[in-house]
């Protein structure tokens, strides 16, 4: 190897992301050029890809944690020739419809594995992805034919070390045994506030050590031999994941900046580039430019993985000529459509006619289904059996069993979901995660990343509203609902009885490019007649009006639905021609054409009232300025569950009472 | 000491708590017959408390982070005395209305010192509670008057430690050295989904190691005097915050439950409660009682609490005679009153006139406040530079330097808020919490315990919508101001330019029990004509209609309102008689009166549009089924922030033309 080639090699991904965030007059130089060797040192020599097939089964998978260093990642992905992402694509870094956007995107630059910038995501969608390999080699994998046998590389720096879902996922990934997992740690010793020292003096190694990592380091981050070496051990590690601590100098190769908080998250000024092609020995004054040779010897690492999938291929062929069954059911993992024909199988939509709570209905239907698609996998947040969530007769999910398909994630609800995103974007899986609805709270920074990537992730959460009782506003969600609502590409499904639990599942495993989550009653509901499948229109008339015109419009979700029928039919005994539609997923009606809409809400009926025990602020652009709410917009309180639904006025009399009063 | 009688009296709190949850039918038994020797021995013997005064200054601390343990605590409250909780409250637990809700309640049973449940949570307001008393100490105290001088004691259990948050506050005790603080870990091994080994096999002794803790073990949980001398070497330790790891047993006396999950959150039933009785050998059968011998001792030892202040209060008199000057200001620091007529001083509301970010105008203000509210500490979650919240000519708070007053959190949104609770709760100082406004999804499980406990938090957001620009979708706000404006008890200020970000400020300091979240932009915003104090009452008519009545309601708030202010143009121009109306807090407008709304928003004008770069929930009450919203109802965009404004239609023609083809 030419140590002098691979060097200027190194240098190329520092100067192109130099010159990105000097063009863009944006962006985060810090990183790259500290962190650069690390991540030449991994795509040149330790991961296993093939750019010409980003999407092959088996690659490594990388994860840059430190989104913020997006230009090294585009860099790379530039050089090692992924998708065509041309020098014209680095020139437009974060400018407007571009492929090379502030912080990397998922689904919109080929070879970006996830979206990350939220400090600690991409270390939760690491564990995901190796935990998911775990689970498919055990359940594909044969003698002589490791069709799974991939590493997940994840480099992350301070930043991500800090948040709390890396103590999360970290633990959980040393509990799990995950030990194709392998941490790099961008150690620079500067935050943007300075020093490290001023609030992060704790011992990481030692951390990552108790939570059953085998912990290396590396003395200079220059050395990408050394580098090399420690990864090495890493993979030779059986039975514990890795942590490699690599000291780096942030913004290296500018004199001005280096080991400095200033070099972290802006331009470093046209002198200061032109600083670091001195200090680089960089061949070349202009701007983007690359010698050739540095092309090549990237085109002749990419030709190597290339190589390495030829191989791969050529096994696997193999294996589905002695194993074609299993070969099928790899391909059925892999068969995204495969939920819409096996829900639609018949006996699926049949009811039962039992007053349930929707928590249970929705661990019957989940057990159900968890034959037909054996692909999915997923647990809870230490609330399984509260959830509902635990598929039964199958075993856990863990070091000395990774084919279980049930996960324990521990009290870690934020972690949790970060794992399930991973496990997502890893392929051949689908997964839900559970927890208190309440506590979904804990989980909206990384299901903010669900929707942003359009990750079917399913969300089991469970005790809805007061209906949580005796444990208290602390545990009782009120505001939650609207919050998910808000959230672009998120169905929120809160169902009303069986049926209606039954196209929320059925919706949430259909809806391929959006996540859904699932907000479930702790409390029996009543037997509803009327629902079924047109749930899944989001909105849909449950009781016609009984006069020609309806006079009032009630709207209703989930436990109020059937408190809205008793509330209509003691309107209607007054002679109010009352009509109910169950909205059980706003996001889902949105999405219906506007003639669809008309139809179940006709604007020529202004009276509009909505029962819902939950804040009223999703509701206004239905029920307009002068409807009548009979919502929660204060805290909940501790007591039995029907006292509260009494003292807030959730009850037909109350209802009827008020909306007499507001608005007949 | 009467060691039976010690043991009657641990085993009076086990009684009592299980009694509690029996009768309810619902709650936690576990926690409190596993740890309430824990219990005892931190309130009988090593904490200094005066149920006579629960509001001593210098009281020990308490926080049970365990929080669904509540009926332990309320024992403990009920035996000491604290606030008159009688027998009768306990046989109320979790019932409408009572003393005693499910998980403890701060503002509504005296003695609580915290409201806890969500796990995680005390372990954060512990870390706050202790750095207060550092700093109040290095700013108060005098050699021989140690008028702060108290520790900070939080009982967990592993769900707490699973929790992110653990991870991220008690790095940061470590890191601050608040050695004071002693963190208590109810050991049992058990979680509701099993035995901690599948979730949590982490070694969490030496995790704490690595935070800089002192970590302490007792083997036998049961072994109060064990407790107590860890809890001597704990009080011994200068320089580091205190670890003990105690082995218990969930459930502890109760044969057929000990030691398993089914002890931890459901009545133990009529038949184990009558077991636990013959296995503690508790004297007496009726539930509810307790031997008068077991109340006598626990009232003397609240009298030695009495002793206890009494000390502390000639001390205090001392000091106040020989520094008069000092008591005076501490004095100040505790008048919760004090930044209203701070505030009202001349000047304040002054005008300068220049074109600035709203984050820059909020750093003038609040570095124009530091003198005024000399109590006044805060800090950022290592964004205090882009923030724009470091008090300038201040020193960083720090182990060296606990009189500090900028608090460098590290990457930490979610402790930092717990943290940021934890100084309020305290007393004696106020507080704000920065971080860029997208990352407000962090801090939202503690936000909503700032709402719910009614704690004057400030949370200062900067980087609001698609003003972030080049950073991309992942830094872009857009469904958070809905998500904040949902949460009770919580006032959302987004204002638009100098006068309203004065208002916002004023309006935090000023709301004593409500938090306050400043929304603030990254980039410049023109000057505007007619903002001023009315922005105190959340919406104000800023532009009158040209024409007698207004033909359109304009509502608009921060960046948009000067957008709303020229589409008012284009359309007056056109004919129509446009009022707008900036709206910086949905939440304040709420509270004004029926007439003063309808002043501002008058029923009879129906044609209404809001411009917000947010989603558009929560405008639907003001602007109904018919309005229209220019708002963000999709995730942004990498470009820069002109060129988003552009693209997503938040012009003044862009604005003119939507609104035009909509209603007019």
């Amino acid at each position: 190897m030419n140590e002098q080639l691979e060097k200027t090699a190194v240098n190329a991904i520092r100067i192109l992301s130099a010159d990105m965030v000097q063009k863009a007059n944006s962006g985060h130089p810090g990183l790259p050029l500290g962190a650069a060797p690390i991540a030449y040192e991994v795509w040149a020599h330790q991961m296993k890809h093939n750019p010409e097939n980003p999407n092959w089964m088996n690659r490594d998978r990388f994860i840059l944690s430190a989104g913020h260093g997006s230009s090294m990642l585009y860099s790379l992905l530039h050089l090692f020739g992924y998708g065509d992402l041309g020098i014209e694509d680095l020139k437009n870094f974060r400018q407007l419809d571009s492929l090379t956007p502030g912080h990397p995107e998922y689904r919109h630059t080929i070879g970006v594995e996830a979206t990350t910038g939220p400090l600690g995501a991409g270390l939760g969608m690491a564990v995901g992805m190796a935990l998911a390999e775990k689970h498919l080699a055990a359940r594909f994998n044969r003698e002589g034919y490791p069709v799974f046998d991939h590493y997940t590389f994840v480099l992350c720096g301070d930043g991500c070390l800090m948040e709390g879902i890396s103590s999360e996922v970290m633990s959980f990934a040393g509990t799990n045994q995950l030990d194709k997992l392998i941490v790099l740690y961008d150690s620079n010793s500067i935050t943007i506030e300075g020093s490290t020292d001023i609030a992060f003096t704790e011992n990481v190694g030692k951390r990552f050590e108790a939570f059953g990592f085998q912990v290396l380091s590396v003395e200079d981050g220059n050395d990408p031999k050394a580098i090399g070496r420690a990864i090495e051990q890493a993979k030779a590690e059986k039975g514990k994941p890795s942590f490699i601590e690599i000291k780096t100098k942030i913004g290296f190769g500018v004199p001005e900046k280096e080991g400095k908080a200033c070099a972290h998250g802006e331009p470093l000024g046209v002198e200061n580039v032109k600083a670091l092609r001195e200090s680089l020995d960089w061949p070349l004054e202009e701007a983007f430019a690359v010698p050739d040779a540095v092309y090549e010897h990237y085109h002749a690492l990419a030709r190597q993985g290339a190589g390495k999938e030829y191989f791969w291929k050529q096994m696997f062929e193999e294996y589905g000529e002695k194993y074609p069954e299993l070969k099928a059911k790899l391909e059925a993992y892999y068969d995204e459509n495969s939920p819409i024909s096996l829900l639609d199988e018949e006996g699926f939509w049949e009811r039962s006619g039992k007053a349930e709570a929707t928590r249970s209905i929705s661990g019957k239907v989940l057990n159900e289904l968890k034959d037909r698609l054996p692909n999915l996998i997923g647990g809870s947040a230490d609330l399984g059996p509260s959830n509902k969530t635990v598929l039964s007769g199958e075993t856990d999910f863990s070091a000395m069993c990774p084919q279980g398909r049930n996960i324990h994630y521990g009290v870690r609800e934020l972690g949790m979901t970060a794992i399930a995103n991973g496990i997502l974007l890893h392929g051949g899986l689908r997964t839900y995660a559970a927890t208190f609805f309440v506590f979904v709270d804990y989980m909206k920074p990384m299901l903010r990343l669900s929707s942003l990537m359009g990750l079917p992730l399913i969300s089991v959460l469970t005790h809805d509203s007061i209906g949580v009782g005796e444990d208290g506003p602390t545990h009782e969600p009120v505001e939650q609902l609207t919050m998910l609502r808000a959230l672009p590409n998120m169905h929120v499904f809160r169902p009303a009885d069986e049926m209606e639990t039954r196209a929320a599942w059925y919706s949430a495993l259909t809806s391929l490019k959006t996540p859904t989550c699932l907000i479930l009653s702790r409390q029996n509901l009543p037997v509803l007649e009327n629902t079924g499948k047109d749930a899944l229109r989001g909105g849909y008339i449950l009781k016609k009006e009984a006069g020609e015109k309806a006079d009032l419009l009630l709207l209703a979700t989930g436990s109020e639905v059937s408190v809205a029928l008793d509330a209509a039919s003691i309107l209607e005994q007054e002679g109010v021609s009352v009509r109910v539609v169950s909205m059980p997923c706003q996001d889902l009606f949105e999405e219906q054409d506007q003639d669809y809409q008309e139809f179940v809400l006709p604007p020529s009926v202004a009276n509009r009232a909505v029962i819902e025990a939950g804040s009223s602020m999703s509701w206004g652009k239905y029920v307009g300025v002068n409807g009548c709410y009979i919502t929660m917009d204060g805290f909940g309180a501790s007591a039995p569950a029907a006292q509260l639904f009494e003292k807030y006025g959730f009850t037909a009399k109350a209802a009827a009472d008020r909306i007499r009063e507001k608005l007949l």
